[in-house]
């Protein structure tokens, strides 16, 4: 265990949002942050140069995807991801159980732990709480997340508690099962979309003791108002000086709407995937660029953004790209959708500071970006 | 036309191989020169100070596809190519007769011009010398390409005299419809695997008079000693103090022979191609990255070169990305195989100036680099 509290309070507004600081074994970063993802030891087409020039701190890799490939071994190898993806700042893991429950290829969760196949090849593979912690020992990530049991929006009470306290149960075995006091460990709250299920695992994990907790089983189809009543359940629950992390959230107005509700991390693949899929963010809302309207629009995606694609390029330059199915486009458009991400959590720390987070959220939500 | 010869003869290597300076209305470049194609206004998947950082200091941009999307007057708003790609280098556009010819849309070919469809959406097109001339002046390229005809390999004798024939006629169509001077306009002479009908083409061109001197219809198919042959059959008869460029080729040892047969410059898609599916060129060889030999290989492609790829990513990784089809592979291999062929081609200039091209030549067609 580290010495020192990770997690540095450093203001809260009056509305309830916190800013704060966090140190890990790669650096510090500034909180409410958002972490991109790096499923595969890569931000989609991007290089970590580039995800850091966005503004992006902590980056986050997915333990499933890299135990299946390339193997734990080879980052070992590597000395560990850092190295292997060359990005020097923090990463955060996730423990690969969203990613068992989700892909299909789950076939049996014991207490003991889980079975699944292969997405890749079919191979039968097993992930226990310990070996999900070893494996992102081994990955050398700066926050590793204890293996968790994944429901789906829409199980009953009677399912939700069950697996609510094998996931409790999991998160003990997993503090146990530390090796090196290097990473934080955090914790991860569920309870469904149940009130007092909630309560109940985050005080369980805060019983247990954790250098920081996550929310998980949220945004997977429930409605906002019951995404926040869930969200903030818990952040009620959770000791004031420990980091909240929210999984796997979300739009921007989510994000705003949940710092309000005390989070104090975030991650999710929308900024990246999305512009993929050529929907950017911007001030003056979502711009989809195969739009013909945009074809000969000399401007760039926000005149008003700093990024560098909007330093350097049109829309109708990367609908042109769009449209012809040119990878420099999907890059382009990821630059500034993070970015923009970025940015939007700079305002927002920049607003706790200030103490006028209530007026920035008021106006974010009546904005043209409240309508997620 | 522009009052000083744009191409100035610096040295010529016993062995033939010449040393020179093009200029053009956006900057200087020295030859031998490689320049990286991007067809579509985008070398795939790389910035434009990626592409300069390779050290390459002209592209190739496609008139046949940017014409038909976006379009010229997409362009022409834009400012121009340089402004709309962002690249305020040196740019070679090619005429669009090769895409014709090979991309099976022909449909009806006479003396006037050409009747293609569209491989986008069949729309029917035509394109003339004329047009093809003030399309690429649109575009503001810096080096224009005269429409030609282009046979495939084994055309009988007499298909390729008359098929040389309207080449040139079209060549001087082409020079007769420049309404600007800032551009620089290429003859290309073709003759297919004929050494009298490519001299008689040479001399065609050079009676004409151009700013320099394509030589198309190679690469098709014919054995490296055809090719040699009949790019030295036309170098002997073009004017020494002229550019004279050889168009898709080719293979780092295609560059070295070609080179000593007086050639200037070159085009090809063959380093970015080949660096998207996984093929890398080093000083010791072919490098296929997907071999599960490099898996846990931590040594960077090339031990011995200074390409971003080298300096920050190891064969590990770079397979890792490959096996994942993540697109950050492509753009890492595509850096890398261009810093290659530019790095091959300053080593060309070295030697041609330091008068020991022959030996170089020598050692590299002895080397790992010379069966292709």
């Amino acid at each position: 265990m580290q010495s020192l509290r990770p997690f540095e309070l450093l203001a809260e507004d009056p509305t309830g949002a916190r800013l704060g600081r966090m140190s890990t074994g790669h650096g510090t970063f500034s909180t409410p942050v958002f972490m991109p993802v790096g499923t595969k030891a890569a931000v989609k087409g991007l290089s970590t140069e580039e995800v850091r020039e966005t503004g992006a701190r902590i980056i986050l890799a997915n333990t499933y995807h890299l135990y299946l490939r390339p193997g734990v071994e080879v980052i070992k190898e590597a000395g560990g991801l850092h190295r292997f993806m060359n990005w020097s700042g923090p990463i955060l893991t996730d423990s690969g159980g969203f990613q068992v429950f989700s892909l299909k290829g789950l076939n049996r969760i014991d207490e003991e732990g889980v079975t699944f196949s292969s997405h890749l090849d079919g191979t039968r593979c097993r992930l226990t709480p310990e070996s999900a912690v070893e494996i992102q020992e081994a990955l050398g990530s700066d926050i590793i997340m204890c293996l968790d049991e994944c429901l789906p929006d829409g199980a009953t009470r009677e399912e939700t508690e069950k697996s609510t306290a094998l996931t409790g149960r999991w998160a003990a075995r997993s503090k146990a099962a530390r090796r090196e006091d290097k990473a934080l460990l955090f914790g991860i709250v569920q309870g469904g979309m149940y009130t007092d299920l909630r309560v109940r695992s985050a005080l369980e994990m805060v019983e247990t003791g954790f250098d920081g907790y996550a929310i998980g089983g949220l945004s997977v189809g429930e409605s906002k108002d019951v995404m926040t009543e869930m969200t903030r359940a818990v952040t009620e629950v959770l000791p004031r000086e420990s980091a909240r992390y929210l999984m796997g959230v979300g739009t921007p107005a989510d994000l705003v709407r949940s710092v309000e509700a005390g989070v104090d991390m975030f991650d999710c693949v929308m900024p990246t995937r999305n512009a993929r899929n050529g929907m950017l963010f911007t001030k003056h809302g979502k711009l989809v660029i195969k739009n013909s309207r945009y074809e000969r629009d000399m401007e760039p995606l926000d005149p008003e953004c700093g990024c560098y694609t909007c330093s350097h390029y049109s829309r109708s330059y990367l609908r042109h790209l769009f449209m012809s199915r040119e990878m420099l486009g999907a890059r382009l458009n990821s630059i500034h959708n993070l970015f923009y991400y970025a940015s939007l959590m700079e305002s927002i720390r920049e607003n706790i500071k200030a103490r006028t987070f209530g007026r920035f959220k008021s106006a974010f939500l009546s904005g043209p970006m409240a309508g997620d």
